[in-house]
């Protein structure tokens, strides 16, 4: 369970639409939401500097399954997990659930890219040991 | 080529992020308004009544594949693909483009289900026959 | 300072833009989620049924006067401030700093309208008293 | 009323919120657009380099008052009228119909001031005359 994370969100008024639920796209944000906290938690940034060089992780992948809709007002959980780690990509799952009801509501993932951004550029690098050491552990915080 | 459908929507301000390009999010909404313009132009709509109850398509999957960056003021170019279409179920594809150049930008899918709202629950109901007929031909129109 | 009440929000990498700072329209989406917490910290809610009727409040006007740019990971704390309340209006003011600066960053307005919600339609309504109790003490909670 | 300019748009699904109707924040949104094709059509931009610095129009303040809902698929005609030019702000206001009806269902202001921007900074500077006169005029053209 080393790689799990929870984040926690609201459904806010402005996530609802006509229907009456929350917008299905809202899931993205709250996936991208919970994968900085989940890097901070293990003293990373989404958007670093490194050896003079900025870095981010731009998506290569991103999909979502509904299972049940949420509400405003509903607290959701939101569960990262850390799938897979590549030469240069980090693949993350997101459980969502409603606070107090276990029943799955959506599973997100994201596919992600360390990237180093040059003058509107993007060139994908290999993750640097370190980055590696403090994603496999949570010990790391960041400022 | 009879169910390829196209929609154009230019890049805002308000859709990019601090990376300076379009949010990775933006490309659900355009898929979500091409799909409507989609179902208009074959005269249906996504939310309608019928035999006194309201129905809609609640999206039961969507995701995006990211090939190229779009920035503020690209006008992109999105191709409706109606994939499948099941018992309940309509699949479609999207293939993003920016105006002027044929490279792919981004491929998005979504999956939605012809479901009976009441009361806040939601039903899957069979796709009815004179909706097929109408997503087979684009001779429709919505009012 | 007894109708004093403090909502936090982090800016989110979503809610910047490409100029690197947070795009001014979420300042609207943080006063409206600071003026619901607002609201159930005094046991009411921004949507709500009485006597048979659905109720809420429609926004009449909203204002902001941007004073610095706020930008990704900043703390907001969004101080809210019950500024009047009319007949069937209230009215707020929502004071934005960035936790740990005392520098204003935004000062905001929302004028809204208690109303009753039927068919679609919205008639303006006056506050009862219940309410008016409510608005003034923090002792409420809403469940 | 030669700087009456016309900008339209339609209200998305993903526009509404529970309430049924687009949200409020929504309309400044529509606005910043309006107000970018306002200046393109005055062959001007948002942002751009000049004398080798980069500027931008950051936003002073913004506020709208509504006076009818508008709901899903409503065209919106919203008219820019540049109220005022200082010594480098912009004042606009915008008048927000419904496509068919002549009732005003919001209206709002922005107020811009043109800034040099560097290194996140941003320090305001006067209006060149080559961006007055193109304001003035409707003749220009952005590429």
């Amino acid at each position: 369970m080393s790689n799990q994370f929870l984040a926690r969100r609201r459904v806010e008024f402005s996530d609802t639409d006509m229907a009456g639920i929350a917008h299905f796209s809202r899931f993205f944000l709250w996936m991208e939401q919970a994968e900085h906290e989940f890097l901070e938690s293990r003293g990373l940034r989404v958007v670093f500097e490194d050896q003079g060089h900025k870095h981010g992780f731009p998506r290569v992948s991103a999909t979502c399954d509904y299972q049940k809709p949420v509400r405003y007002r509903d607290w959701l959980i939101i569960a990262v997990f850390l799938e897979k780690t590549g030469r240069s990509s980090l693949q993350y799952r997101f459980d969502f659930t409603v606070e107090g009801d276990p029943a799955p509501v959506a599973t997100g993932r994201l596919s992600t890219c360390l990237c180093q951004l040059t003058d509107g550029m993007m060139r994908s690098v290999p993750l640097p040991d370190w980055m590696r050491a403090r994603l496999e552990s949570p010990a790391g915080k960041a400022d």
